[in-house]
């Protein structure tokens, strides 16, 4: 009987044929040994993340496939964000993201990621804890021109437009509500006056001083997006009864599991990217088996040589994964492991669709499908059938015997 | 990728075993190449039109493929044949399918389809324009003895009985309210007395004398049935952002395109009969493909022939469509190409049944499953698996990289 489990996420593992490739998928294409043999010894089948026809984003898949109900728990990425970054959130919080841009005299964006030299911490700590009108803020720094902003105060509402216009070359935005209510307009005036009060602020500071005199853009005013109320969630633990940790190198998924309350590890070489070190991640990975009932791998770099389009390197990655994988091949008997994606990014496409992405859960008793590879196309004959990012969760409980009884 | 999308839909395709057929379906033993290597080509699945245990009528099944939640915009066949004979009908609107009978003088229907020889034209445009209470009618001539009417006013409803018997040598019926709303028992009331209103004046035109004097049946009175509401509906373009076209020669389904806003073509030799022109609709099809980014062809007679219990003509009739669609085995590798159908019709059961119909998605970087047929049994084994009618429009804007991300 299992009583540990490991899911490995391929972020964006899914695809399309390739002509280079014959028609084949560069999961199809690519020489991948060990996949292949869990494949016979495993349930397989295709999975679909939020369900046929949604294409869905990173963050809100991994909510799904981690057992959250998307429509209780997933109020947009400023929450998870914020989290990530070290915010402690309390219910009714309003996070977003923020961006360090640069804007002239006419609020015109002509950079939208400024201050990346120095990251924006030296900016954005001279934001934090400010105060308007009873609302606080607390600004954080993100990797590189990235923040996370969270407004704490009565009477908030996440019913607000991005200041942000996503383009660079544009005027900001001023924010507004986006619902009737008394609290999104409070909120988007609250707001307005705190990018107003953060751009004198950011203005004056010597450090844009500094660039301006070398002849570079100041860092002076920060563009908010993703607005999103924290309405609390459960931890992992009390969701599954599972203790739970997270080996990852991009900060996204990071952010996702400590919004979990899942341990989360700083892998030595975990890059979130091609280079990545995958035999670090699996050696710790097994090695918090030892502690906890549950594993959490998230690998990333397939995704974005998908978004690249690029069907070679994600050809060549997928191989360095399975070669990695060779670690799993002399798992205890009580450790169930899966491995699957969060959506499929098409090479051609260079974005995620809404193909499904298939999955395996393999161990020993499990009712094996004997297939011969693990991809796409094989998937599909497998003992599982189609399933949706929900029930994955249930599932893995199914195995390890700990699923509550319906009925009595 | 995917430009641009053809969907043909094949009316009443799917069958049950036929014995003559030594237990294979018409489509399974009909010789169609061209159907077979675009499945080989394709992701395939089996479709259900409205979820299974649902026995679709056309024009319901047409709205969920077309995209259109069918809780929100089928509101019966009333608006769709409206709107197809070209009455712009406004939201609150009430529309009937009118039928031109005959009664006798105890208002028992002697002929349930009056008025054949010259159309229901003639008759009709003496109705529309009457005024009753403020409610306004508006009649327009449909094919035979067929009429569209269409009630605007203040306070309608949709939930009336219809005063049609359905049977010859059956007394009118009163049309009565069939919920307890006061707007239901207004509505009963004013098309009571439009529907004697109309009695009086076709008992007393000039044509119906004429009728008389031949020793033939006058068309005095106007069947009401299929009350239905306009709600609005978005049209096609709205819905899914893609310019579309309808290649059809039966009116129903120039009437679903109407309703969506679909540019209608009339094109010669379309009949909607087994004589159809196939080739000309499909070479018309592809024309239209230079402007537009959907077409929607419509092919009619495999239907009527299921109806009529007849294998051998439906089976040479599915033949003559595959010989036709020699025309699509070099489409541009912009174009996705779906074939599909509305529903089955058994031969045996002579009539629409809930059995799903086979599907394929056919084009240039679609995860082909390589199948060597195109039938009822063989797409079972498709890459697909069971779809709903309603994951048709979602799976094509997906291959077109054209639907929204969730999350983000």
């Amino acid at each position: 009987m299992f009583k540990r489990a490991i899911l490995v996420i391929i972020d964006g593992l899914g695809d399309r044929p390739i002509d280079e490739f014959a028609g084949l998928t560069p999961l199809e294409f690519a020489d991948t040994p060990n996949m292949d043999k869990f494949a016979r010894l495993s349930e397989c089948g295709m999975m679909y993340p939020l369900g046929r026809g949604k294409r869905p984003a990173s963050d809100i898949a991994h909510l799904a496939i981690l057992g959250y109900d998307i429509e209780t728990y997933y109020t947009g990425r400023g929450p998870i964000e914020a989290t990530g970054l070290g915010i402690e959130m309390k219910e009714g919080d309003i996070a977003l993201r923020g961006n360090l841009a640069s804007v002239d005299n006419e609020m015109v964006i002509k950079d939208r990621r400024a201050g990346r030299g120095s990251g924006s911490a030296p900016f954005v700590k001279e934001l934090d804890g400010l105060e308007i009108e009873g609302v606080h803020f607390f600004v954080k720094p993100g990797a590189a021109h990235r923040a996370g902003i969270v407004m704490r105060g009565k009477n908030l509402s996440d019913a607000v437009s991005d200041s942000d216009p996503n383009e660079p070359n544009k005027p900001v935005q001023t924010v507004s509500p986006t619902d009737d209510s008394k609290e999104a307009k409070f909120t988007a005036e609250i707001l307005n006056k705190f990018i107003a009060t953060s751009h004198e602020i950011l203005q004056g500071l010597k450090l844009n001083e500094f660039l301006r005199q070398d002849g570079k853009l100041p860092a002076n005013y920060l563009l908010t997006r993703w607005a999103g109320k924290y309405n609390g969630v459960p931890t992992f633990k009390e969701q599954h009864g599972l203790s739970a940790s997270c080996i990852a190198g991009a900060w996204l998924y990071k952010g996702i599991a400590k919004y979990l309350g899942m341990r989360v590890l700083n892998i030595p070489g975990a890059t979130g990217m091609a280079n990545t070190d995958l035999e670090m991640k699996f050696k710790i990975a097994l090695g918090q088996l030892e502690t906890q009932d549950f594993v959490f791998i998230h690998i990333k770099a397939a995704d974005s040589l998908g978004k690249d389009g690029n069907p070679q390197g994600k050809k060549a990655f997928i191989e360095k994964i399975d070669h990695a994988m060779k670690l799993f091949q002399r798992l205890p008997d009580d450790v169930l492991f899966v491995i699957t994606a969060d959506h499929s990014t098409p090479c051609e496409l260079r974005a995620h669709s809404a193909d499904p992405v298939p999955i395996m859960f393999c161990g020993k008793g499990v009712r094996a499908g004997k297939l011969d590879a693990f991809s796409e196309r094989t998937c599909i004959n497998g003992t599982l059938g189609r399933i949706e990012g929900k029930d994955i969760m249930p599932h893995i409980l199914n195995l390890m015997g700990r699923l509550p009884l319906t009925g009595s």
